[in-house]
This record gives structure tokens, C-alpha cells and sequence, in this order.
């Protein structure tokens, strides 16, 4: 019997009744509202601060208005409240949130908060176009990306 | 020949040799990266006006702090460049945004400007704690997001 979702919706396409494309970019899957709203959060702070990233590294050329309005709006982002997509019970599901973030709740929290003070800087530092000091603080706020990823993020989905 | 990365993909699924899961909250896909931008943000714009205009129409209990949240995140949201998600050429691959927005960009820009206005002074009015203004302005919002989809946004995905 085909009583989950997922199994009925892998039996759409097997027979061809649904296409694979419109989910593919499924932003938004309404059975796991959180995990779905902390993707599409990091997944704009990392279309924001990727660039910057790009920027520095000299990958891209350095353009000081875009620099400008990523860091805006990678703050901007930041002021959300992002905590609302790891709810309790959010451990499940397609993700990469380890369950030790619910297990250490404060310091994921305080590693969040460094994030934000780390991102703040950045847009002040951009502001000044001072080019090594806004390449520095691109790897201090990269720094603060990676220390939560490092303990708390998946390499793979957890199922 | 499976040169398409689409075309691959479905045989990797038909052979099982990719789950279909994590794609089902892929939120973000490297080659459709604008229209992914603009996905995740109004994912998000939705999940924090969602909950307003459900507070408003009585369906969940009624709490100022968590409306004050969401119009605050709501107009960081509006804060954010999303129209860099409607880059020349997002017209096509999964989307539902009608090709009429690169024709009207001037409108539609003009229709974000009005949803940005509206949800500032949604912002304002709830902090009022004046239900029944408060009532008005999510319906007043509300009709912001409408003007755009019925113009801008089909009702299934294009391709």
C-alpha cells in the first residue's frame, strides 16, 4: 500500500505522471516546513557571502557597490530569526543538521551569534573599501561559518 | 547520449542509484541559480507572512511578540536585492515566473517597491499591538503579493 507521500510520489514517477524538474528547485516541501525554511535561509547567505568570498580571492573582479550590497544584505539576513527552523523535532527529515545541534542548543545559539557579530563587522569594514582589511574579515566571518558547519553539518544527508 | 544533466539525473534515479529525497529539498540548484535566489527568498517572505495573515483571520491564537518577529523579518526580507534573482535569462528553466516580468521590468519593479512600502507600515502597525489595524494592513500587504502573482506568476511551473 502506498500510504506515504513519498512512496506515492515515487510511484508518480515511475509511471511518468510527475516530472522530476519542478522538484528539483522545491523550495519549500510543506511536510518539513522547518528544514525547508533553514535551507532557503542558508541558502541566501551563501548567494550573498559566496561572491564576497569570490571577490577576495580574486576569482571574480572586485566591484565595491556589489560588495557593498552583499554585505547589506548577508546583515539583513543575519537579523532573521533562523533558530525558528531547527524547532524541536526538526532533527528529522531530509537534512544535514546533525542531532547534536539539539543536544548543545546554547552553543549552536552562541556560534549563530558569532556569525552575526562576525557579519556585522563585515559590512562596516566593506563601507571603508580598505581591500585588505575587507579580505581579512571575509576569513574572519568564513571562519565563524566554518566552525559551526565543522561540528554541527553533515557532509551527507541524514535520513 | 546522456549529455544533459537533467537527462542523467533521471537515469541515475530509474537505475536507483540516487535517492529522490534529498532532491525534493534541494533548495538550491547551481544551474538554475537565480531562479533558485528568488525561490528561497519568497519561501521565506511567505513563511513569516503566512503566519500573520493566519493570526488575522483568527485560525491561530493570536501572540504580539511572534507577530512583531515575523513583520520584522518580513521587512528584512523586503530589505534584500531579490531582483538580482530575475537576471536576464531566469526566464527560463523551472519557474513560474511569467516571461512577462522581462518585458515589464519597470511594472514589476514598481510592484516589488509597493509590496516593500506596504510591509514597513505593516511592520509600524503591528507594533501599534491595534488588532483590528493590524487586520487592515495584512489585508492591505496581502493585496501587494496579489497584484504581482495574478500579473507575474503562473499557476504551474513553465518550461
Amino acid at each position: 500500500m502506498l500510504t506515504q507521500p513519498r512512496a506515492l510520489l515515487l510511484a508518480l514517477i515511475a509511471i511518468g505522471a510527475v516530472s522530476l524538474s519542478p522538484l528539483a528547485v522545491s523550495h519549500f516541501d510543506d511536510k518539513e516546513i522547518n528544514q525547508s525554511y533553514r535551507q532557503s535561509w542558508f541558502a541566501l547567505v551563501a548567494s550573498n557571502f559566496g561572491p564576497m568570498a569570490s571577490t577576495v580571492k580574486g576569482e571574480i573582479p572586485w566591484d565595491q557597490a556589489r560588495m557593498e550590497r552583499w554585505s547589506s544584505d548577508l546583515a539583513a539576513l543575519t537579523s532573521l530569526d533562523v533558530t525558528r527552523g531547527f524547532a524541536a523535532g526538526s532533527d528529522k527529515g531530509t537534512t544535514r543538521a546533525k542531532p547534536e545541534i539539539w543536544e548543545n542548543e546554547a552553543d549552536f545559539g552562541s556560534k549563530l551569534d558569532d556569525m552575526t557579530s562576525a557579519v556585522a563587522q563585515l559590512q562596516k569594514t566593506v563601507a571603508t573599501g580598505d581591500r585588505e582589511a575587507i579580505a581579512e574579515q571575509v576569513g574572519a566571518t568564513g571562519k565563524t561559518c566554518k566552525a559551526c558547519h565543522d561540528e554541527y553539518k553533515a557532509k551527507n544527508y541524514l535520513y
